[in-house]
């Protein structure tokens, strides 16, 4: 079989990282191209990773007849628009999370990716986490029996940047978004509901800046399960990555990662080293996984793990978090859907 | 100094646990007499725990002039008229949670022990669980700076009998009580709102009877923290009493207390006994120690360390949050309370 | 059933600990005197515990008709001769550990419980500590197969001081003491050779005084199985009591007792807190209950759970550790007891 | 920087381990060529890694002008007369543990490298993993003071098969080996003593192949530390790796690594999956981090971090440990040393 020609569209932080990835640890799969705007960042990736081609214009990697499949890492109000461009010409497409922050921006680039018939996959890599997957598959095997309480704590190391905060559509969209899909994935129900206390606890910068930084967001799922969702922009002990779940037949729950297992006790405590420190050295396999679940779907002509449907539903999710949290009741997600 | 001289009223499963931690476990106490509807229960635990005189009427140990204080452990719908009666007879009162499910009634009976000036101790054993002090002492000392969140996981192991369910106030009064009060105990501030999510999950026999068996509630603290209660009447592993924190300088959280500690690889998985299974196991210690507490207040003139107030509030908080659930919607405490 | 009728010689601190758990928490015993050649060690223990008769000379409790039995808690170099003397005077004996620190005293002893026909429980009260009963039920049960190595680590968190180590009989009778006996009970088979290697690294001072504080011990036993003692007087984290065991099927080990669950995850490293200290502390439980199961088999006419002869052979475990250190050679136990 | 141009001998499971590190997860390296005595084996593992020839003589290896270093993984008897020749070609050499199974082998193999002047790194990867450095770490910061004690458990989840066992040169030299490293490079001191207790407990062919598949082996260190290995060739419950050592000022101990965090509570037990299988799985990384140390040191010409002398004296621990076992005596180094 021939291996599958890619072009990546963005060459930051996390398009270096899936760019590594495929051209290290991803077998069958040749990375053509790197777009970039800035043409340093393209032309340095592409010289790191031995890919051939560096351009400015992600249009170079749409038109190239070679490449069967874009990978879309570029700033997300550009996601909508290059996913319905690259489905147009064709290409299979990898976008990054989240599809846009507006649910007809996310309807008409689905619409583009059906009429095109090619394949789209979103990149909520924490899916393919071994903690998460063995979660699921209790779930599935019905290890804990039938599911009743969810609770997901996601709290990142610092906040970042104001700048960032203020592009970043905010907290739900930006940060909850993950949680929420992994919210569905687990339980594998939709919620049907939302009720969100939040505020901000961290930095009153974030708050000036129209946004929360500290959240606990309550689910209610169509087959009756609870769920919590616990978001802080800051744990100061690192990145702090868990779920719990209590099911009808017993529970089960994951830990955090940690770069070794030593353990010392001296004369204060019995203590450890922090847990990894962020999502790049946490998810280091997801990310991975991800991508070999991508190509696979490609080039087996397989349905990718996680649709553009899944990449659509918990920005629907973020959307009813912040009504929630604004209007202080319990908010269903058909109000925002049919808003 | 002399001993306490006291009395009980109740000979049920509790009246004779803290009938034998009296007698066996704690220092400078002379239990004098107990009481039961039943001559048998009330014999049988005289006789087994060397107490001289066993009664009927709760009346005799009120009346009593030796005894200087009582312990109410007999059903919830008589702990408010006995707490009047013995603080009217000036008894210094130990009183088994809730006192009453009613806001005037304890009321009432708060007003009646502020005119005696007995002391009043409500049974929230576990403020003196040494998991969860230790938790409050790192509140108190700042070892994890300024709270945010807290989450509390409590689980029975098995639901009651529906006979239990019917006369029990409701899950929010009987068993959430407990988490309410430890809900103001760790974080040091009152809870101003509550928003319930629950449903029967366990035994649609629960719902017959007109309550719920599975929780979440959401708690907005004065002081900004958001909380959320995790119940559930049936954990098939056991009894699940867990607290987590997260605070601007760290988190802290608890295990559940285990058996042993004893831990057996075999060729199938790596695993423990299960967590110690119901109250009398796990919280052992922690009635010990609220009885100590209580002589210590009375002998030595102190405050009791849980109140007729601590005794309250909860029951406002488990209203609002029955309230919360009926309504779908979140609810003040300010409510309930000029409801 | 009649309670037993107890005597107790020598007020130190274990026989403060056993009049304790006698009164207050063991049923069916009367403990109706106290002897210790400190007139007011005697009388002070006797005013705690509520014991009718303080005396100075330990014939007393030997003479007293109402005694039935006796708790052997005074100095290592008198318990041989008590026992004898109990036995001769009817009375069933528990005594603390070691039996005496040579081999002819002790037969001497036994002999005398011996046509005494009295009972003789010696005080190894590890052997009652939850973990270690958890294990040895693994043990019994084939939980984990045929064991093949046994792997004991026994700590103190702090070296005793110089006058008590000169007197101690050595670190192996004093102190290791307790580990072959726990290595005898766990896997079930007679040790026939032991190897030692160790040394002074704690304290100068302790090498001074003729004595090691630093030892690995390597034992074979009868069944082929392979174990090892680890032993510090040193540990600075306080009371480290382990052990672990490899089976055919699998494998089974336990971890220190804690005074609480709680976990600290700060900016620096993610913590609790210390074990518990030392010995009266982490074997609570144990002592309450070895002596429960002395009090049941004398009452019942049962056994004792740890005879006169498992009071025995850890002595001789003991001398042929010194030997074997001294002699930088394995020693087979017959060597010791023919020797 | 040119990248280092590499040569591999040998493409069975280690030999095409390393190919696949190197290739893809090595920086600044070039893998030229592939050797093995089987044809089928060398073209596989070039096809599979890109790896440009082929060739069945690894002569042709040492004598392509282009290659700088070669990595020898072929069968043990080939090690040590490889060395030598690559060190008369100046290849530098990263070789397989152990060097050889004689002394005299080695000593000739190393003379050859001294006197080419090349660099040789033998594989000891354990010493790469994140657990181990991270317990180096604290004993050369005197994170946990003076070291004491330490103990190392080494088991395999598997014996090997027996044809396996009879060349392997012995447990010691083939299993134990590893310990031996670690027990060196962890606590940082030369052993000078070993007493072994060994014997056959897991299947009886080991033992009629003349060989032991359980063993304790206790070690006394230069520096006065005594240390012991708990080897076995079978834990069902997979492979287990831990080591526990003992310092003045604390202790620090590693945990086994799993697949997942995932801790399952039903009615049964609190349980885990099973910990990683066997050495691939369960030392990745390190064997990636070997070759980079390897690389890094060639290219930029500074000491290899595992010597050959780091090869060596391992291989002379395992003959003393066969030694003391077959005598059942304590046996010092400079015994087999002079031997």
């Amino acid at each position: 079989m021939q291996p599958l020609s890619i072009g990546i569209i963005g060459a930051g932080r996390i398009g270096r990282l899936h760019a590594e990835n495929l051209t290290l640890r991803t077998p069958r799969t040749n990375v053509l191209m790197v777009a970039d705007v800035s043409e340093d960042a393209a032309r340095d990736c592409a010289r790191r990773y031995r890919i051939q081609h560096a351009v400015t214009d992600y249009r170079a990697v749409l038109e190239s007849p070679e490449i069967e499949a874009v990978l879309i890492c570029s700033s997300t109000d550009t996601h909508a628009r290059m996913i319905e461009e690259a489905a147009e010409a064709g290409k299979h497409i990898f976008c990054e999370k989240p599809i846009a922050l507006s649910l007809p921006a996310i309807d008409q680039a689905l619409a583009a990716v059906d009429r095109a018939g090619v394949k789209l996959q979103t990149g909520f890599n924490r899916r393919f986490d071994p903690n998460y997957r063995r979660v699921r598959q209790a779930v599935e095997q019905g290890e804990i029996g039938q599911i009743s309480i969810i609770h997901i704590v996601s709290r990142d190391p610092a906040p970042p940047s104001i700048e960032y905060v203020k592009v970043s559509g905010g907290m739900f969209l930006d940060m909850t978004i993950h949680d929420f899909d992994m919210a569905r994935f687990l339980v594998g129900s939709e919620v049907e509901e939302v009720f969100t206390a939040a505020g901000v606890m961290v930095d009153p910068a974030i708050g000036e800046a129209g946004d929360v930084d500290t959240a606990v967001i309550m689910l209610r799922f169509a087959n009756g399960v609870i769920g919590t969702i616990d978001n802080s922009r800051r744990a100061v002990y690192g990145y702090d990555q868990r779920v719990e779940l209590l099911g009808s037949a017993g529970a089960i729950k994951t830990e955090n990662n940690y770069p070794n297992s030593a353990v010392v006790s001296n004369g204060l405590s019995v203590h450890r080293d922090l847990p990894l420190n962020f999502f790049i050295e946490r998810y280091t396999d997801s990310y991975v996984a991800e991508l070999a679940a991508f190509v696979d779907a490609v080039l087996h002509d397989k349905p990718t793990p996680v649709s553009g449907q899944d990449g659509r539903t918990p920005v629907v999710m973020g959307l009813a978090a912040g009504k929630s949290y604004r209007e202080n009741r319990p908010v269903r997600l058909s109000e925002v859907e049919h808003g």
